[in-house]
């Protein structure tokens, strides 16, 4: 059995260190802040995720399924407000699968918890990463009060978030990476229950209000509030508003009046919290190698950090952690050099699909959901679906409700997306959509491209 | 006048102060290693470089070619060196132009004196750079003794080369950024003169040994020697070998007979460098913004670190102070706001077309300029170029022996990729290729393409 060290002891870390401390390695955590089961790491401010099907999987496989689920609302579908209030209410699947709302510290709470319950894990908060040896797995912590901690290991993983320390060290050497950040930024906003505690939207629905240009969407909590995440350049352009032309009081409450009408009555204090809020920005980063002489490897964000669009990010990092699992199942606990090589390789294209892919969805959430010809295609998806679920599983149910590998997902999409656009050209399609011909069509073309 | 901090007394380093301190701004360079003049920073390393057009033009500018050109050697030719030892020279211009190689280190000492000559420039070096305050151009350096220096200023310029301190500080906002190492990896061996001092080969051109996959070129130096350059793959293929399968002295022994033959008598000592010389590699940064707030910017390599094979790194650092200077001239000395958000807007898409264009010269260099096509495509370029100058000038010529922006000569040079693809395919032009036909041909698709 070995020694690891998992530098960040958030969402990703925490799971990390039940998958190994199950195996009967000895697993010391380190994280930058402090524990947020004493202090408030997230500032106040309400992050939502969404736990789907591979973060299942992997909770799973290490036995907190349960735990986490009973703090989770399930989502079974897309709500659209358009300008003028009018909903159009369209399900994630056409077999009523749900993905999992969960509050991102309540999340890393019960994981740290149960992470805590084996005997050989131990948490250590208020240490910054400092440095990693790369060729001896020996890593460097500076702590709160000031001293400095060495800690030798015969593995280290980062799982340090997307501004990961540990990768920082991997940069000096042939590693290829890059940063880049999209033009919108984002800003969150509170919507509270109402007073007895009943939530003022359908809690099983991810709402959203596509404005093209830039998009608000809110996700249920648990105390019956939603978060809600307003995506918008910083710069207006000739065509749209940017977060540098909605900043007076004025110019907030026409925004809000103009686009987004039907959630100003049930958000009274908006103005002060968009005011008071951060603008954020987002970041995509990949690289690569993820791990280096089979000593230290990179895990989730540090990875792989992606836009939230698919509300993957978290959910591929645990698959990150069940892959690693798997490997070790295969080869062995003290043969880290071939997990790690195998881990690298097998998660890498990975990696760079749900990045491709959350940008993708960015698109459909931001525009095509408020385009008829997108839901058509939606709607015919589902039918092909319905009669022939071996020929056909829409991307969003492979991404979002399977294991199938994110590249053979990505590479799925692209084909659909050829065969649908034959589809849609069809002539009258809008009519006829549910109709033989269409069918017949699609599945020729299954067939064909 | 400002206050300039110049993070970095390398080649590009230098040649700002220079320009600044003539403009009368009081400039102090920080520079992490110690006075090349005094120490070998170098280690030993003969790293030669090319001055070419632009390079002069900044350096005429500036009023330093003079005692720049002193020290180089001009080099107007490639000379191609087949497996069997068969020379093929092809000449850079129809003109006789020249290219000239420049010992790296050299240059710097030479570039040092000159700035302080100036009352107003102070050097320090064995300061490295910690930490830049991007609100008000403060920065923040590490003596070698251990004492830390704060360094108020009014503009901070970061010309600290490919591993950037300062461009490491502007990364934590948002900062699109990537750095790509390519595959081959290069390891120097030294050519020694003839005892009496005279050269081995002509040291008028670039000597290259291409080979596909790998390649070896050799430039002149002042004392007759050369510097020789092995650009190699670190991993090896089924097709060709990497440096990681020429290790021992057996396989290097036999790697150079079998593809660089001629060159083995001239390196008597080659097998004790190979094994002695370290194995480096080599990285593609790209990066935006290139300044932050008209208090800090980037230039030369911390800005656009490219590939080797152009020859271009320096002078498209050169070339950033000679743009910086005229943009000064134009909206004066005290509007850096104004004048480092133009610097970088006109600089960025520059620097990323001649990070294109090297890694384009490098396929030409390791490849094509073995091809008889390509040798018959730079026959009719010439003869294209010669009787009509104002319709035609080659790619290369644009990049090294004119100030055209590096973006319109890579827009250009993909147009004439489309010309000549026409032309190679006209019907015997192998033996017509002089002729009228093939001229009139050219002409007609310079209208129309």
């Amino acid at each position: 059995m070995s020694r690891i060290t998992i530098v960040g002891g958030g969402l990703v870390g925490s799971l990390l260190a039940i998958f190994l401390a199950k195996r009967g390695h000895t697993v010391n955590v380190y994280e930058r802040r402090g524990d947020p089961r004493k202090v408030d790491v997230y500032a106040g401010r309400s992050i939502n995720l969404v736990v789907s099907h591979r973060g299942w999987t992997a909770l799973r496989a290490a036995g907190v399924d349960e735990t986490v689920k009973a703090i989770t609302v399930p989502v079974y579908a897309r709500m659209m407000h358009d300008r003028e209030g009018n909903l159009n209410r369209v399900p994630y699947s056409i077999d009523n699968k749900a993905i999992y709302s969960v509050s991102r510290g309540e999340l890393n709470r019960r994981l740290l918890t149960e992470a805590e319950k084996f005997p050989n894990v131990t948490l250590h908060f208020d240490h910054r990463c400092m440095d990693v040896d790369l060729q001896n797995a020996t890593a460097h912590f500076q702590r709160e009060e000031g001293d400095h901690v060495v800690v030798e290991a015969d593995v280290v993983f980062g799982s340090d978030g997307a501004f990961s320390a540990v990768r920082q060290k991997m940069m000096m050497g042939r590693f290829t990476y890059s940063q880049e950040y999209i033009e919108h930024d984002y800003k969150e906003v509170a919507f509270p229950a109402n007073a007895d505690g009943t939530p003022k939207m359908d809690p099983q629905c991810l709402h959203i209000w596509p404005r093209r240009w830039f998009m608000m969407m809110g996700l249920a909590n648990q105390d019956g509030g939603f978060t809600g995440t307003l995506f918008m350049p910083n710069t207006h352009t000739e065509n749209a508003p940017g977060f540098d032309t909605v900043r007076t009081p004025e110019q907030v409450q026409a925004f809000f009046k103009a686009h987004f009408a039907d959630a100003l009555p049930i958000v009274p204090d908006l103005m002060d919290q968009y005011l008071r809020n951060p603008q954020s920005s987002l970041v995509i980063i990949r690289c690569n190698p993820w791990q280096v002489n089979g000593k230290v490897a990179l895990i989730g964000d540090a990875a792989h950090a992606i836009v939230p669009f698919y509300g993957e990010g978290m959910n591929a990092g645990y698959e990150d952690c069940k892959v690693l699992n798997d490997l070790l199942n295969e080869h062995g606990d003290d043969n880290w050099a071939e997990v790690l090589a195998r881990y690298a390789a097998k998660r890498k294209p990975n990696g760079d699909a749900i990045a491709d892919l959350s940008l993708r969805n960015f698109v459909e959430m931001r525009d095509l959901v408020a385009d008829p010809k997108f839901l058509l295609r939606r709607k015919i998806e589902g039918h092909l679906q319905a009669k022939h679920p071996d020929k056909w599983l829409p991307l969003y149910s492979q991404v979002k409700f399977s294991d199938i590998e994110y590249k053979d997902a990505w590479k799925e999409g692209l084909r659909h997306d050829r065969i649908m656009e034959e589809v849609l050209a069809m002539e009258g399609v809008e009519e006829k959509w549910e109709g033989d011909e269409v069918e017949r069509r699609a599945l020729e073309l299954v067939r064909s491209i």
